[in-house]
């Protein structure tokens, strides 16, 4: 039988897996990050509409600038973050995932190197090796906040093209002090220059500011976004970026044409028209969030700090262990491979009280076992 | 002012333009291979009804494999072209170039190379070129066809990893004949042995077969299909393929984990839904597409053989002259930057209609000032 290795891939491909969470039928599913609050019924018709209207055109190509789509996302960020940002300044991709693959294939590629800071959002170095980027590790603390003089120097020594900094960081949860982030830019600068990618997925969630206010004056910065995480739309894939004009421009150079289809441009403007009402679970979630970490610190787990929608906890001597007797519990929640920790998503309350009523028992059980 | 150029983007960016079509507002536009007819009104409804569907769990993950859509899709591939396919020889994307991209990671990329013949679909070339694969420009012979003794040297000689054959091929209109096909199958595999990418963007518009039937005992050999053309939804982004399992499971390695939302699934499988319909239309497109062949030639025009649903006619002196000449009689037609050819797209019969009242006051025009 013929399998993937019987075929002419590249060689850095043989022997890998797909990236991806095992999706599993589970009552209590708190293990990628996803909303819990389905979008609100006014929003589910509001959406029908945009899509019938879209769907009497879809012979025609879409729109190949997604010009509406990007003008409200740049509503939506001066009216956020206290920043003025335009159209101009905005891009959008199927997923934040594509708004990275474009930024590596404009600025990154083959004989270029992307570092990031790790434990972080993997994608970051999937993406880079998929687009033939150099991949480089940068360093953490032990408490996984960034260590500014250790990043500075494997800045100056690799001289990386992209440097990643996710903040909130995904999957410990902690914010980069906004300080850090700029001492890491102009170390960039001074390296090479270089382009700086900073990830807000889940800046909604965080106690702190976006730091799109950084990006006047510094055209090698770029702010990365997603509907999927505080608008409650992970089914529908849209990713976007803030940055200089240029940075727009330039990835237009390599873009897909019409990359952004119809129905998910349709969607994406009917979710921005509900923008008050998602914020407003962004706030239960947050509520949520801080209890998780409270409760979780309670029973006696080490947590990480979080400002996004989940929750680093452990020490664990078996992460994995662990993780298959909270499942065992019906809850399943996140092993990003960081040793001795897992990562829970804050869901609603009622799940939340799954998930604590499970860490509980596993705790207690532990605890007649010593 | 910061433009492009000042920013560290890749060399090979440097100076170019995005790819697309002018998106003009003109009365007829016949210039994007855009089916004509828009979705019939039930259709819509049984999209708007799916969508509402998928919008009521879009907080959570499209699923990844997008298993149902794959089947369906299987199930139309195995009901029109006579040859059985299943949901593990069916892969989906966002449009056809996201299919071709994946391919490109998987099978191309960096140090490898891959050949069209040309002039051919452009984007075979430009998504070469952003995965870092080297791009061979093959030859044809004077009448568009494909020279298979220069194609198999050509082969021979620069050993390529993936070979693209585009039939019907864009933008010229014509078939590739089957043994052609196999011919370079075989040519490729004694070469490397290398990948053979046959685009069937617009099979649905052939006078011949699919040849999907060619899949059977040959894992190198992928069909790349889309739903922009004959399913008339250029605006859903909905490109396919169907190849040996190995395939569908290499190209998984690559692509970005999500990467088709909820609302692309629900419309896509409404879409299937109603095949038929959409394929009568096809066929009111083929003998459109007849005509126009017929009249271009009586008006004594150069047509290339269609099987398409566009027809190639000339010879111009200056074909970007001719273009805006009937650009100025309020129709668009597309330059490929063929010499001496333009393309235009069969439309509805009253916009065939516009375009060769057009093009005959043109040679009116061009036989008074002669």
């Amino acid at each position: 039988m013929t399998g993937i290795d019987d075929l002419p891939v590249r060689d850095e491909l043989r022997g890998k897996s797909p990236y991806g969470a095992p999706q599993l039928d589970v009552p209590v599913r708190l293990n990628t990050n996803e909303n819990p609050y389905p979008l609100p019924e006014p929003l589910v018709e509001r959406i029908t509409e945009r899509v019938r209207e879209a769907a009497r055109h879809l012979n025609r190509y879409p729109d190949r600038d997604a010009v509406e789509l990007r003008t409200r996302l740049a509503e939506y960020l001066t009216k956020t973050a206290g920043h003025e940002v335009g159209l101009e300044n905005v891009w959008a991709a199927n997923g934040s995932n594509e708004v990275i693959q474009q930024l590596l294939q404009t600025f990154g590629g083959p004989g270029r190197t992307a570092i990031g800071f790790e434990p972080s959002y993997s994608m970051h170095g999937l993406i880079s090796r998929g687009t033939g980027t150099g991949w480089i590790s940068g360093p953490r603390n032990e408490d996984f906040t960034i260590d500014l003089a250790a990043a500075e120097r494997a800045i100056a020594e690799h001289r990386p093209d992209v440097v990643f900094i996710t903040t909130p960081n995904n999957p410990t949860g902690n914010a980069v002090p906004p300080e850090t982030v700029l001492a890491l830019y102009e170390a960039a600068q001074s390296a090479k220059p270089s382009m700086v990618v900073v990830d807000e997925a889940y800046i909604e969630f965080s106690h702190g500011d976006s730091l799109l206010r950084l990006l006047e004056g510094r055209p090698h910065l770029v702010v990365s976004r997603t509907m999927s995480k505080a608008f409650g739309a992970a089914g529908l894939r849209l990713g976007y970026l803030a940055a200089h004009p240029a940075v727009v421009d330039a990835v237009q150079l390599v873009r897909l044409p019409y990359h952004l289809s119809a129905v998910t441009q349709a969607t994406a403007l009917a979710a921005l028209e509900h923008t008050d009402t998602l914020l407003g679970y962004v706030e239960q979630l947050k509520t949520e969030r801080d209890r998780l970490v409270a409760e979780l610190r309670a029973i006696g787990y080490e947590v990480t700090e979080s400002d996004a929608n989940f929750v680093q906890f452990g020490r664990f001597e078996d992460a994995h262990a662990t993780w298959q007797k909270i499942l065992d519990r019906g809850v399943l929640v996140r092993d990003n491979g960081v040793p001795g920790r897992l990562r829970v998503t804050a869901g609603t309350p009622a799940e939340n009280d799954a998930f604590l009523d499970a860490v509980r028992d596993l705790k207690k059980e532990q605890e007649q076992s010593a």
